[in-house]
């Protein structure tokens, strides 16, 4: 790491020459991707934009310029450039390490932070719009993939830039990707522009026009001469065109002598330009330009094989690969099934509906909004849809979940993965508000299983209840029970007794169930007192007959969530108690009102705010209703 | 009404030659002005679309073949076309009449209801969809106002079409209008479209293929063909094309025979189309002509002179009025202070700062998303922005509110109008969710004045604070109390004592505040009891101080709030005595886990689901605290 070592910051890139700013390229791929191979991350976004990111630097001064990474997992290279190399860049997505995305709080070249796509040129156009209020002269470029224009809010951006700002440099990174690969009516529009052969030959045109005018004659101003010397050069016809952009493309977006032309081209214009680079993710790693999917985002690998670097034995099957296998089943017997996926067949596990059932496949891009909507319109001619939506990703199709399927009350079923943390991504994808935003809106049945088993009950309680239901569960492994070959449904509304006691009442919600069990346990244990476990099962509606019964004698009632304590779970179930008439107190574990960082796992921050075993446990022996008991019953069977 | 008595369905259209039919537009105009001139409603938009409504069902056949209206606030005259007529109409929007929107409930000719903009595409391709998912062989219709293009949603389906269906109609009604003067790149677009000679003789042109072909001929078959005969006639460059449309337009949305014979030849495509129609809202009507934006949604009004009809003398400033007013003094004192709203300068009441202070203004169009993340971009580079979007809209915009604004910490104030009941809309646009969806997220301050001075001292601490903060307040007049000259600085957290009291202890939140009062004279005048009184002011942060101060002795809190229950302000109040251990007994008054339908006022509504003075005051002195207070305390001077 020759040259690396020595870049301090941005100014330092500016340094290089060409065949330098090469070699620190090469570089830069092999500390991505040993640095993932151990930690995972986002390889093949990264790998796709070290050119490019190199050529931004050199062109532009951050942090007086700004750079509008949209989602940005694709910050690494950018993070390298920053004063963020060497053994800090070795932690990466781990505790106490950089976060695998761009943060303000990071780093003062983090303009803006993200982790959800579509929000770049949105951020962007507000903050040329201030700029230009304010009188700077400070660049402001967005680097959009070409997955953000799947996303409508793109559109909407797009729509209102030329109101905005008479100035912005928008960078369509185009490797053909979302995080699958890229679908829907752009996407071919995209691709029919790198093979358009006037579209080619504009692009040499301007290549010499770039060439001609090396100090960058502003581009209005030269417009009509120019459009005399190469009339072919500027098309009218250009989707981008229509909105008021002067597009440039495509380009190589890996050779670095013409990308920092061109960025120098784009600099010196006085109207918002898009510049058009093909990228190839995954470049420089074999490994993940043949799975690019797979090396979109990984946990660790082999450097050599490419195969997990997972150590042990084997593990219980993900959550989401049980989900995929039960839609699919579910599919396979009624025609009426169809799932549905925002870019994210693998993730969600609907890949294995894709291959083997592809007509009762959806896969609409980066569109939650349009996916639910979709859903809601299929659901009134009498299909089943099945919406595949991680869990914050859903709060982007908040207003599509209440003003179209439960204001109507239709059918539609959602199966929200990655509800709980997300420890590596941390606060963009932590999955934890879910069940606050939806208990609020009449009509939603709002579920969570305890294990993998008790998931495909409830997929096919969702898809036998006619209206919407939500299924939460949390990213990764289930508990490796047994999963019965015909799911058992469940009534709505009904808990799981899973425990008999009188003193204290637990209530778990999904797998807090394990939590739950041990809780009880230790409290049993260390305690002669009688605790009763319970598996929610429903969120909402919580099974109000059992939790009466169990409560009205007891003195206190414990409630475990992997979700918010504002408005949750347990706050659920404080109102029903409250809605009786009962004083009994109630404990609400869950994560605290903060956006909780990203970590190197669950346990570490778990400790962290107090959702331990012994943390948990700490805070029920404490609780002023078992401390008042003991006070006032110094004969009775506890004594803390 | 001649004719349009004698319209019981669909079918009795088909009978009509093009004199009766225009004569039934002429009739259908009178209907609806006279009615909406009583009732209030969206004129505007119905009379724009009477010939294209006429033609559509002249064409199509419902319930069989679908309509879907965007927004469907234009569904006045399908709904006068489907049996919905005579003395029912005339209680459009009122108690137990129709609603001014479409609805599943409402009619078989209702496929899809809605309230919200933008949601009609997506929800059609996910019906074309489900149509070719079972072989059948219906049509689903889509029409969609030029607004609805400044949603992003509407593109995210636009990339979805060709992936999911070869067969959809698209009707594009251009009046050039979102609620207000349209805004934007698409609308300019669209303009260009009318003015651009090409398109005009291409717009004969079909017009002459049309009649040539008239038994429809496939289009796709016939294209090579067409082409050849009239060159200029499919353009590859039209915005639409690159979605895989054909684009046929602009055609005139008044022309009854011409509209019908397009509609024919859409009919028979094999492929997505879009008919481009431009029609003139308020058609029929001068005073909605001359003012398209007051008349597009309107309250009664005089026939003659367009003037209210309000009764009685002078009514308080509305809410959106103080509003208004406020931002634009702190806009002149502050370049940093600019407002934001989404297509909405007259309801919100930033007509004001549009009107007087421009360049600290931005309308973005129908785009809740992007009007959140241009707040956020701006934010970020020191703008203090000001978004005006009313409390159901936000629903649209709550990832950005999350995972930018929120999460970032950024320095963004929300003025939410509309928190509460909109009592003539109804369900799609009642403003009570968002305490819940906003207050489990970090971050968030959440505020409501009792009043319209409050109001002010609330923007005024919005703006001083750093950070997001949300203001939500009602639809409507203030209660006429004078507004200080200089708005008072509010402590964040800290809520107003507003009458002594020891044994019931009352918490309202914003105007409930009235009901709060009454509350407590009642419990006074008719029981020997002790009521407090509170203006909570803030929803987060509760003020624990005083809450838990005057809670600890109490016997009973009660919550008022025009907000679910569900999550909301009560259930803040409940959840900060359970965190400090208090047992003290919590009455939460607000709407049940119901869509609340629309009435004529929300007098009606508060009767029927309890939030009257006497139903408060009923629940209230039967809650199991006071009751069982009676038992054990014969003595006490309570007695119920």
């Amino acid at each position: 790491m020759a040259l690396l070592s020595q870049i301090r910051s941005p100014k330092d890139v500016k340094e290089l020459d060409i065949d330098e700013l090469k070699r620190l390229a090469a570089e830069i791929r092999e500390e991505i991707i040993n640095v993932t191979s151990v930690n995972g991350g986002h390889l093949g976004p990264n790998l796709g934009v070290v050119e490019l990111t190199l050529a931004l630097h050199y062109v532009f001064d951050t942090p007086e310029d700004n750079f509008v990474f949209d989602v940005s997992h694709q910050g690494y290279v950018h993070k390298l450039l920053t004063g963020r190399q060497g053994d800090d860049f070795k932690k990466i997505r781990m505790t106490d390490g950089y976060s695998g995305f761009l943060a303000r709080e990071e780093s003062e070249h983090d303009c803006y932070g993200a982790g959800h796509a579509g929000t770049a040129l949105s951020a962007a156009v507000g903050m040329a719009y201030a700029r230009d209020q304010r009188g700077g002269d400070e660049h402001v470029v967005a680097i959009c993939g070409d997955a953000a224009f799947t996303c409508g809010i793109t559109f909407e951006a797009l729509n209102n830039i030329s109101q905005s700002t008479k100035r912005l440099i928008i960078i369509l990174n185009d490797n053909e990707w979302s995080i699958d690969k890229n679908v829907g009516a752009i996407s071919g529009y995209l691709n029919r522009l790198l093979t358009n052969p006037v579209y080619n030959k504009i692009n040499e045109d301007l290549a010499q026009f770039v060439e001609r005018f090396p100090g960058g004659v502003s581009f209005r101003k030269s417009v009509s001469k120019a459009k005399k010397e190469t009339k072919d050069m500027f098309l009218e016809s250009s989707l981008f065109e229509e909105f008021g952009l002067r597009y440039f493309g495509p380009i190589d977006g890996h050779d670095l002598k013409n990308l920092i032309a061109y960025l120098q081209f784009c600099k010196k214009q006085d109207m918002p330009v898009i510049l058009h680079a093909i990228t190839k993710k995954g470049k420089g790693c074999n490994i993940a330009l043949d799975e690019p999917e797979k090396f979109h985002g990984t946990s660790p690998f082999d450097l050599q094989t490419g195969g997990s670097r997972s150590k042990g034995g084997p593990t219980p099957p993900k959550y989401q690969d049980v989900f995929g296998k039960a839609v699919l089943k579910h599919a396979q017997k009624d025609k009426r099934v169809i799932g549905i996926t925002g870019a994210m067949p693998s993730g969600t596990g609907l890949s294995l509906l894709r291959d083997k059932l592809n007509a009762q496949y959806m896969d609409v891009g980066i569109a939650e909004e349009h996916a639910v909507l979709f859903a809601a319109g299929a659901a009134t001619k009498g299909l089943k849809p099945v919406c595949a939506i991680y869990s914050t990703f859903l709060q982007r199709a908040f207003d599509p979940v209440v003003h179209d399927v439960c204001l109507q009350n239709l059918d539609v079923l959602f199966c929200m993965d990655r509800g709980g943390l997300s420890p590596n991504d941390g606060p963009t994808h932590h999955g934890i508000f879910d069940i606050s935003y939806l208990r609020c809106i009449p009509n939603t049945i709002l579920m969570q299983p305890a294990d993998e088993d008790e998931l495909c009950d409830m997929i096919a309680t969702g898809l036998d209840f006619e209206g919407p239901c939500f299924i939460r569960y949390p990213r990764g492994s289930g508990t490796g029970v047994a999963i019965k070959d015909q799911p058992e449904l469940l009534q709505i509304g009904t808990a799981q007794k899973v425990k008999e006691g009188t003193e204290i009442v637990i209530w778990a919600l999904g797998p807090m169930l394990k939590k739950a069990k041990l809780l009880a346990n230790m409290l049993e244990s260390q305690f002669a007192v009688s605790v009763a476990v319970t598996n929610a099962r429903f969120a909402k509606p919580l099974d109000s007959e059992l939790l009466l019964e169990q409560s009205k004698k007891a003195k206190l009632v414990v409630t475990l969530e992997d979700h918010v304590i504002s408005g949750g779970f347990g706050t659920a179930v404080m109102e029903q108690l409250q809605e009786a008439g009962y004083s009994t107190a109630v404990c609400r574990i869950g994560w605290p009102d903060q956006f909780i960082p990203h970590a190197s796992d669950n346990q570490t921050l778990e400790k962290q705010y107090g959702l331990d075993e012994n943390s948990i446990f700490d805070k029920v022996i404490h609780h002023p209703a078992l401390v008042s008991m003991k006070e006032r019953e110094s004969e009775s069977a506890i004594s803390i």
